[in-house]
């Protein structure tokens, strides 16, 4: 069965076409940049899922098409808001896209459409509970239950990222102070070296950077770490410490067998995952005494959002 | 079918014999005082069980039983760490009780048994996606997703007392520092009331205690603001924001269309279930944007454990 998945993201869409078969090496693959405004977005979807059904047409029709968007989605496919698309909110995609071409297109939120896609082609594949959380500017997740992504009642469960883990800690821009996403994203660990810079306590990255410590980056701190500057190693430790926290907050509420991170952080990864696993070990309830989750890198990349929003037809 | 719920309690267990077609309504009832060691404990539930099936034998043989404990259990029903039950570890207390019964005994965890009362027999019933949340010394919970109980890799699901909510936040028996369960338990409030009472700001429970602050006690507060006292209802409203901040994270996390709370809260629900509403609100994420969840009081009182524990053996 041939189907579309198209990934919505704050700057530009992309597609793929994949045999279900086979849906890690999808069969075509193509971006347009995000529209503003819904019934844009709507016409680039559309003209997007037809040039690549028309580039895969010898494997045969296209059955159906999924999409995932960075917000919250109901059950039926309504967007109710999305905080990185401009001028789009209270949106029916799903009646709209099914309208205008025929077949089923559920549409899911991003972050679920990467956790059915790790779950059904990735690094879960075949795990009954597992969580994949993405760190990437903010943070996205999946929970996974008895082998399905969990939706919860309004289709918005898996946003842990605004976990309150600190209520006197920074402003989000979700209205809270102290979200797990305020530490343990890209956005986290940006704050945690231009604090560290201000500090003093991160002198050769400052250096490198030109010596003012509102210039300082994650990345900064990232590859000063990788070259083995001690400072770096400890900025990133706090990181990985954050990171552990939000984990160890799942666990002892979910208990996977597998947790999966994907997003910026796996580039990272040798650096930052040994910190995390530690950490997390000493941040579980009763780490000692229970077996903890693997915890491994997402397979399936940046196309992720799009081969799992080519699955949801097949989801539930 | 006649079954049998064994709750085993830090100093009592509480039997009951309960006809599945009408668990709500138990047969018959009996309690002991929890014995020391693990097999004083499997004597003393064969025993119980006995004087159960003796009293309800008119209605049938009792085919299965089941045991509710306050620990973490495994799926195989190994108790492996039990807090608050004397000189018990490592007990395979299914395996036990089935070899000395000759009927199947599961054995799950307190809160999952509260939890799985709720869903087949009280507040929770037909509902798919849940939380039950006892509020008492400490915090237990059991996860409801696609309408069974979540029990994990290990069996541990369900801890979210120790999902860490303020890492500066007072020392945890769990090794921790700020579980949420430090904040929104009976232990929770009466720090609370200790602190407002020592900075001055419950002077008349301070004085109705006999003038000590470290005299006051959760109660205390409870009282004076259920006739009224302002101070007594700024230090619960404190109480009931933390006890909203958890189940926000919750919520952020499963979307559930029901939280079922139960425990010595529920005796005082009229005084903090307004308050938790309202915090909730403004704490979970898109709190304008979603339907809330359902937050209704517990139905079965101190006889959800074992109840939850006579259908175990119906639980999957």
């Amino acid at each position: 069965m041939i189907t579309i998945g198209l990934d919505v993201g704050g700057t530009k869409v992309l597609g793929v076409a994949v045999d279900s078969a086979a849906p890690a090496s999808p069969l075509a693959e193509e971006r347009v940049p995000t529209p503003d405004g819904g019934a844009g977005l709507v016409d680039a979807l559309v003209g997007l899922a037809d040039r690549l059904a028309a580039r895969c047409s010898e494997h045969g029709p296209v059955t159906a098409m999924g999409v995932g968007v960075p917000g919250l989605v109901d059950r039926s496919g309504m967007l109710h808001l999305g905080p990185h698309l401009r001028h789009i909110a209270d949106l029916p995609l799903s009646a709209a896209m099914t309208e205008r071409t025929g077949v089923p297109v559920p549409v899911d939120n991003d972050a679920n459409c990467h956790a059915l896609a790790e779950l059904r082609a990735g690094a879960a594949q075949g795990v009954e509970e597992a969580l994949v959380v993405t760190l990437g500017t903010g943070i996205g997740a999946g929970v996974v239950t008895g082998g399905q992504v969990l939706h919860g009642m309004n289709g918005f469960a898996g946003e842990p990222g605004h976990m309150i883990v600190n209520p006197n800690g920074p402003p989000c821009p979700c209205g809270q102070r102290g979200c797990w996403e305020r530490f343990a994203s890209g956005t986290g660990l940006a704050r945690l070296a231009r604090e560290a810079a201000e500090a003093g306590r991160l002198e050769a990255v400052t250096a490198a950077s030109g010596g003012d410590p509102d210039m300082v980056r994650g990345e900064h701190v990232t590859s000063a770490a990788a070259v083995g500057d001690a400072e770096a190693k400890t900025v990133l430790d706090e990181f990985a410490w954050w990171i552990g926290l939000g984990l160890a907050n799942l666990t002892n509420v979910l208990d996977p067998s597998t947790i999966v991170l994907g997003g910026g952080l796996v580039d990272a990864a040798d650096l930052v995952l040994p910190g995390v696993r530690r950490h997390f070990a000493a941040l579980v309830m009763a780490g000692t005494e229970r077996r903890l989750p693997e915890m491994v890198p997402a397979q399936l990349g940046e196309r992720a959002g799009a081969i799992g929003a080519a699955l949801l037809v097949t989801a539930s």
